[in-house]
């Protein structure tokens, strides 16, 4: 393994506000150059559809993925540039992943605004959806011009294989609500996160940051492992703040997986501890469209999780996650020097539990 | 140019069924590779993602798009293996188109059977069609082993502008009907299908062919104004057939067109052709929900366009559309030898017309 990225001399001590830091820094990058890539080409009702790509990138968002990505090329001695390209991939894609996400999911509000269909009308949120999909392919060819041909499919390659994992966890936890699955275990679950969280929000950036820093084989599934741990700390966290969050800084509605019936850690849980009765009523309840479900069943289901105690599990659970990704941080970045986007790629461990 | 297409020897006769032989044999080539592509790769719940991928494929269609790809191809010198890569990503991308558009248009039939969200819901719509999306991706990946890296680049290359066009092409349509336009002419309409039906149906295939042959250049940009042409009436004959064609050969709800307020061509000759009074009622109708629309609305629709000869205009344009491709034809296969696929080629400018 060559490893050639710049350490952080002994005497500097790690700042507090590493990861805000970061992520501002390297997400004002990306969405620098996301901003050309979404540039429309036409005019007329063309410009309608620019103006709607750009709409759920202008809302902000933390750019957790894009900067990972360029962390990780950093720490294995890559530079910004070299990652740049397909950080803004999948920035695109994450934002196509979110349109469709909302349709699918019936989702009222993103990032503190009305979704996209909730804007313009699920035809059009299809569409603007697709269309990012396709317009996220142009950064990765780009990456012909940066990082040579051989890396610029090694690239495409891992595209490829996240985004097949993409749609299969999308289509696993979808079938769960279409079909009410009832008795599912955490081993479900978490292979479901390894699909539709996991293999972009984590697995992707961090193996793509290291191919374009000109590293293969073996590490690459060391830094998987590392990554699908960080990733299901963060999911179950994500699913923790929906059910106890601030809303003023969640940006979705509060509660809205309790609404949609969604197969969280947390409603696992409740479903594997609760007395028949109950679960008997849990089953009729999830099987219900959400236009019948009223306000008082999800306070229901909320305060069984409570006397359950599956938010504390949950809890329980990322915390293991977080904890085991430390471990595997360790053996992964083993020979990696130190530098900043090392310590950032190590302190996300902690910082996912932290975030509001 | 470099042609190194077998010659048809010039005793030999064009026979009749050239068109539908070709088709049948290149469509079932294109499927049997198809059916590689979308084989699950996982058990369970991902059984039922998979089931999904292969339904539209399988309720049949004509593999036009797969068949043309290949035969350029072959007319150009080279060979099904090289052009099969390309045309399997199509036709699986094709079937997306589909299941979006479907979803898009809240279509109810599709080669007659229900639509995909009538089936299984808009979320496993969305989701499944995304899941064509991504998976087209992996047979334009193994163009690297099949063409090398630099060809399989440039297919990428043209596939990345294909989707593009598309979804263009897509927003523009889904535009003018959500802004009830009214003061369309034919330059907007074919500007539309340009980018909505040709780049995918004709442009991308035939200029596809010709780059997997070894072909590049001004004559990509030749075979582009024909395959233009080429698409334009095979788009207006599909919006003909919609108002007026067999119902148990079209496989979709007939007049679909007119519910959804498309703007076809015969829609667009029809409000440049009323009197004020039939203007202002037909804007009233056309920004009308679906929903609203009674039997009765549609019926006069059909009738002011016989009425106003709109259809008779649309069969004219098809025509002219057919019949300047067949010059385009002359010209941009001038150099390239007599082959079944180069007769294929031609003979489907007037398969277009013909076909029910």
């Amino acid at each position: 393994m060559r490893i050639e990225a710049r350490h952080r001399p002994a005497s500097e001590a790690r700042p507090a506000d590493l990861v805000p830091t970061l992520l501002d820094e390297y997400g004002a990058k990306t969405k620098e150059s996301l901003r050309d890539y979404l540039r429309s080409r036409g005019s007329g009702h063309l410009a309608y559809l620019y103006d709607l790509l750009r709409d759920y990138p202008s809302r902000g968002g933390r750019s957790l993925r894009p900067s990972l990505c360029i962390a990780a090329a950093k720490a294995f001695g890559g530079s910004l540039d070299e990652a740049l390209n397909s950080a803004v991939a999948l920035e695109i894609l994450h934002n196509a992943f979110l349109i469709h996400d909302d349709v699918e999911d019936l989702s009222e509000q993103r990032r503190g605004r009305p979704t996209m269909h909730e804007l313009h009308g699920v035809p059009m949120a299809v569409n603007t959806g697709d269309a990012m999909t396709v317009l996220s392919l142009r950064p990765l060819l780009d990456n012909c011009r940066t990082l040579g041909t051989y890396a610029a499919f090694r690239v495409l390659e891992e595209a490829e294989r996240m985004g097949r994992e993409a749609v299969e966890g999308q289509a696993l936890e979808l079938g769960w609500r279409r079909e009410n699955a009832i008795d599912l275990d955490e081993a479900d679950y978490l292979r479901m996160v390894l699909k539709k969280t996991c293999s972009y929000t984590t697995i992707f950036p961090i193996r793509v940051g290291a191919i374009v820093a000109g590293h293969d084989g073996p590490l690459l599934d060391r830094l998987g492992h590392f990554a699908f741990l960080l990733g299901a700390a963060f999911q179950i966290q994500d699913d923790l703040l929906n059910l106890t969050g601030d809303p003023k800084a969640y940006g979705k509605e509060m509660a809205g997986d309790l609404w949609e019936g969604k197969r969280t850690l947390m409603l696992i849980h409740l479903l594997r501890n609760v007395g028949p009765d109950d679960k008997a009523w849990l089953t009729r309840h999830l099987g219900m469209p959400r236009e019948r479900i009223q306000p008082a069943d999800v306070a229901r289901v909320r305060a069984l999780m409570d006397e359950h105690g599956s938010i504390e599990y949950g809890r329980a659970i990322a915390h293991g996650c977080a904890g085991a990704a430390l471990h595997e941080f360790s053996v992964a970045f083993a020979g990696v020097p130190p530098s900043a986007d090392r310590d950032f790629i190590e302190e996300l461990c902690t910082w996912v539990l932290r975030r509001a």
